[in-house]
Formats: C-alpha cells, sequence, structure tokens
C-alpha cells in the first residue's frame, strides 16, 4: 500500500512564529516538515508576532491553543538571540495538545493552561536535521522533532525529560489591586491598534462587583480616562473605548 | 472505517479577510475549522484587505472566485464595527460557489456574478462555537458555518432564509459618462501600488469605440493626463500608465 | 472509485513570488491549481521577496528547495515588467526538483544546484488558461503549468526544449578577492534587518586560513570593522555583529 490518507484523527501542526512573511524561513520550516510527514496538515497561526516579543507570542498562543483539534502540535519560535538562550523543548499535555519550541517563556501559558503532562529536551540527534545551525533551531530542530511526533514518534524519544519550564517574570508583569484601582500592563498590540492588557475578564469583574453602580474607567499611564463599553462599534469616529475583546481580556 | 479520504470533489474553504498578518486570528479560525471539518484544505485568498475597506474586499472577491474550484466555500470577513452591523449571512449561488461573511455588501458583487440561489442568517445555534463573542464572528459564526456546511450540513439548516442582500450605495460608488469623459472611482490600491478603479474593460471600450482615432487619457483628480497603455512594461522607470489589469478594470 | 488520496510520493507545489500579502493575487493562484489539482498540497514559502528584486528571490529559492520533498514542484514569480521580459519556461533537475517561473535568472541558480536536466518554454495552450493575460502570468500561466506537471502531464508535453537559461551579470555581481580582502555584495535584507552577502562560507574559509593568527573583521562601504562572532546573540543590544547564518552566507 503505497497512499498515505491523511487519518480523521490526524491532527494538524500549527505554527506560530516572529519570522514575519518577508523571508523564506517559514517556507523553509514546512518544506522539511513536508519532506518527514508529507500527509501532516500545517497550519499558519500568525508569523507576524513582533521580533522577539516573548509575551505577545505566549499570549496568542494562549489565546489559540484550545481552537485546535486535541491532539495538535503546536510549534513555536520566537527567541531573541536564536542559538544562545532557550533550550529546544517538547510539551505533552493533559488536554492532548502537544507544544514544541525554545524554553523561554512562550510555551508556559498555554502548556499550563492544557495541563503539563511531560516535557523532553529536543536533544536526540536521531530526530533533528543532520546539520543543527547556530541560528535556525526552527528548521534544524523544532519542525523535525513536529514531524516525527507527528509521524507517530514518541515524546519521549525525542530527548531526556526535564522537571519544569522558565517563566521569565521581566517578561510577565502580574496584575495588582489596590482600593478602587487594578493595575495591569499592555502587553500586546493587535494589527487593529487594539492595546490588549493582561487584566482578564474574571479578574475585572470580581474588582467591578465591589463598586456596583459606580461608573468604571480606564487610564492609560497618565491618559484621560476612557468609558468601557461592550464592542469596538460603540466607539466614536476615530475615538478610544475599553471593552472585553473576543480573548476575555481588557482592550 | 476511520480514515478520512479528501473526495475529488471536495472543495476548499477560501478565506479572505481584513485581518492582517500580524495576529492569530486567522489562524484560530483555521484552528475551528480544522476541529470540525479535519479533512478540508483551507486556502488563503489574503487577509491584507485594508482594515474595514469593504469595497476593497468586495472586489477581491469578485475578480477570484471563479478561478477557484465550482463548490468552493468562501469566507470574507472585512467589518467595520465587528458585532454592531453586518447580519451574518451564507449564500448559495447558481454557479456552485458558497459565500459567508457579513451581510455589508462585502459578498453581494461575488454572489450576483455567481447568480444567487439562496441566502440564510447564520441563527442557528447548532452550527455556531457555543460561546458566541461580540467581536470575532470570524472564529464564532463563519468557521463553524464553512466547516458544517463543507462536511454536509444544508444551508438551510444554518439559519432562516433572508430575500435580498444589502449593497450601501456610499461604498459602491458608480460609473458616470458624459459627452466625451467617463468617470470612475479609485476603488483599490494594490500592493504593487497600482490604481484600481471601477471602470471595468466593456464600459471603457463601449466609450471608446465612439472615438475612433483620437487619443485616450485618464486623469486621476487635475493630474496631468496619462497615456494608456498595453502592458505595465511599457511604463517609463518610475513613471505611470493606465492600462487594463489583469482583472479587466482600468488601472 | 472517487476519491483522491495523497500519494506518499506526492510532492507539494511550492509558490515563492514578490506578490505580497496585501492582494488576492497568490490566492487566485491557489485558486488555479485547486481547480485542476485539487488533491495538491500548497506550500507558501514566501510572498515577501521585494518587488521585482530577483536576486532576493534567486538566493531564497537557492537556499530553500533542498529543504523540500524531493520531487516538489517549486513555482517562483518576481518579474519587473511581467508581460514583457521572462519567458516563462519550467524546468526538471536531475536530483528531482522542478522548477516553474520567468526565465529572468530567478530560477537559475536554485536549478543548477539541482542539476538542469530538461527546460521547457510554456507555450502549449492546453496547459494554460483559456485567455492569457499581459500582466499575469502566474495565474494564465504558472499555476496551471505546475498543476498539470503534479497531476503527471509530462514536462515536454508543457512547450518546445529550449537549451539554456538567463543569468543576467548585473543582478547577480561576482565576488573579488584580493591581497588580505574579498570584496562582495549585499544581495538580500532579511526582515530582522541581518545584511545578507554574496560571499559564503567555503570562499570565506579559503581565504581565512592564509591568516590564521590575525583578527577579521568586515566592513560595509565605509563604516567602522565589525567584529566576526559566531551567533547573534552574541551581538551587544543594539549592535552589529558579522556571522555566518544559517544559510552559511556571511551576514
Amino acid at each position: 500500500m503505497t497512499t498515505a490518507r491523511r487519518e480523521k484523527s490526524a491532527p494538524p501542526i500549527a505554527l506560530l512564529t516572529d519570522f514575519g512573511y518577508r523571508d523564506h524561513y517559514v517556507g523553509v520550516m514546512k518544506g522539511v516538515i513536508a519532506a518527514i510527514a508529507p500527509a501532516a496538515q500545517v497550519i499558519d497561526m500568525t508569523h507576524g508576532i513582533p521580533p522577539q516579543a516573548i509575551a505577545a507570542g505566549a499570549i496568542a498562543l494562549e489565546q489559540s491553543w484550545r481552537y485546535f483539534p486535541a491532539r495538535t502540535i503546536f510549534i513555536a519560535v520566537v527567541d531573541p538571540g536564536v542559538g544562545t538562550i532557550g533550550t529546544p523543548i517538547a510539551v505533552e499535555s493533559k488536554a492532548g495538545a502537544r507544544f514544541i519550541g525554545p524554553d523561554n517563556g512562550l510555551l508556559r501559558g498555554a502548556a499550563e493552561q492544557a495541563g503539563i503532562r511531560r516535557i523532553v529536551e529536543l536533544r536526540s540527534p536521531r530526530y533533528r536535521l543532520p546539520e543543527v545551525s547556530a541560528t535556525f533551531h526552527g528548521r534544524d530542530i523544532f519542525a523535525p522533532a513536529a514531524a516525527h511526533l507527528w509521524s507517530g514518534v514518541r515524546l519521549a524519544s525525542l530527548g531526556p525529560e526535564l522537571s519544569a519550564i522558565v517563566k521569565p517574570a521581566e517578561i510577565f508583569p502580574g496584575v495588582s489591586e489596590k482600593r478602587n484601582e487594578i493595575t495591569g500592563s499592555i502587553v500586546y498590540t493587535d494589527g487593529f491598534g487594539n492595546l490588549v492588557t493582561n487584566i482578564d475578564r474574571s479578574c475585572f469583574e470580581r474588582f467591578a462587583s465591589r463598586f456596583r453602580g459606580f461608573r468604571l474607567s480606564v487610564r492609560i499611564g497618565r491618559s484621560a480616562p476612557i468609558e468601557m463599553r461592550k464592542t469596538y462599534g460603540e466607539a466614536d469616529a476615530g475615538g478610544s473605548l475599553a471593552t472585553f475583546g473576543s480573548f476575555e481580556r481588557l482592550e
């Protein structure tokens, strides 16, 4: 039998990077995947994460993974200083999703949501390209690992187990609450110019429930207060508004 | 039998949006489609329609649909004020193509070319995601509708029938003719800087046939006249020219 | 039997253009391919080659093709003055890869690496769209040729054989060596701002072996010398460095 049917249960491989659209780097990763796993479906999540913006990439991954088929293999690459930091890892989750990328905090939020089951360092030479460059792990390590995993190789075969993944504090600022104020950070600016914060709806609603009847507003730095609205369409032309976006974070 | 073969007759799902390439929004739509219809082939037409430029999106769709396989399912999303205007609809055409998107004029030109057979409002909760946000109909309504349609759900099951779709006059200016002049509008600027008008070749040739032997030229606003040429390559370096582009409109 | 299984050996069709991401042009090419060869897998290498930058496109193709499955069909389109120069050709190589595009130097480097076996001019009307525009060969000639080739049409059926492909000298400057200096050109700027030269590692190492013990540095024009390093991560924040990138060229 020489045909490769796409199994109904065969998950896609989904890619999220800061490589942009100008270069052939993403294309080469797809070529590597196609050479190892020709029947795998590859989905571009985005390659427009701002260069080296790990927090933006982490949020995009957190907000996306649950909409994909259960056993999707995610490759995420955002790395300030490729080849110098970020041990290449793969994570298997309780929810089924697999995550592959550098261990620099990029994968952690999504992997924790999905429930971390096992983490390995991608060190097995058998599942890398024969020559590994210092600067392009996406091609030489991550794409082959994903394609082999897709083809049935077990996670444990990819390298030695790790006990935890990192989450650098400087990349992921916290949210603080005091009296009548929540302070968060803008962690992401989307392509429509929406400023996305790290304040999620549940945190906000818990806070707001203490101030029923009051008017709530949002300040950015020392800006004039902006009123909360329900949808983007309620903004004055060219004006600002604050709302919870489609991913349940304050925008 | 556990395999999903891609039927020869299985059409692709084609996506056209103004979401850009920076964010994960398009990726999430593809995840939703893959989760419902894992064997569906998804084709990106473009996600670079200028934000909220309904006319540009409508023209791109008009110029593209006929090159796709007969029963392609097009999802088009360009919406100034998602969640406030643009009833979500699906259209079945005599030519076979299906169109899904907001009812704001975006779909109408292509749907009319293909011959409108039936229009429904996408209101059935069964074929939406369980939670529908106010701001991301692409993920919550359009992607699931397309994936279910692809999987064999009938159009009539997606919601109640509508009798017509809208075409806002302010978005689609007309072409006017008088004596020795046709006046149209620039409706689209492509990525090479070509200005595409709403004057099509047949309209122009009907006009030009009345002026055989005369020299024809084009003015933009009060600019100097530009001569008509046959191909881009005939322009002086850095110069302008007017021609009919590959989609038979004056550029 | 009405199903189209994707053969394990069925290669993908890979696209590389300067069409950008704003327009529907690439989408239309994919529609044409899907209409002729619905089971073909189409991979975007990049559409972000700077407009009309043949050398940049040629290098991207040279650096990518070998990572793809053996019999991949590459469509590459970068053409200053579509319709006026660049005979449409297809090339079959000893390595298996097939290359389709304008004969303007874009394909030559990759095709030579793969070993040119046969070149044809894409002239057969049977394997073009019924109407061929002067300005959009990607849609009207290249996409149909690739899809028919994928479906089993023989290269020789696409048109008459050519004896050679062009490589315009002005587009591909050479590298010159003298005493203690190699002079090359920057042929490509990637999306991270890396300046990629036409000096490859083997050329450099041959040169460097004559100066063991000396410090090597790089000048751009009359700039201050930049020291050679091993990876990007060794640069000072905001600083410059010179290294061999993942494609073995001086950056």
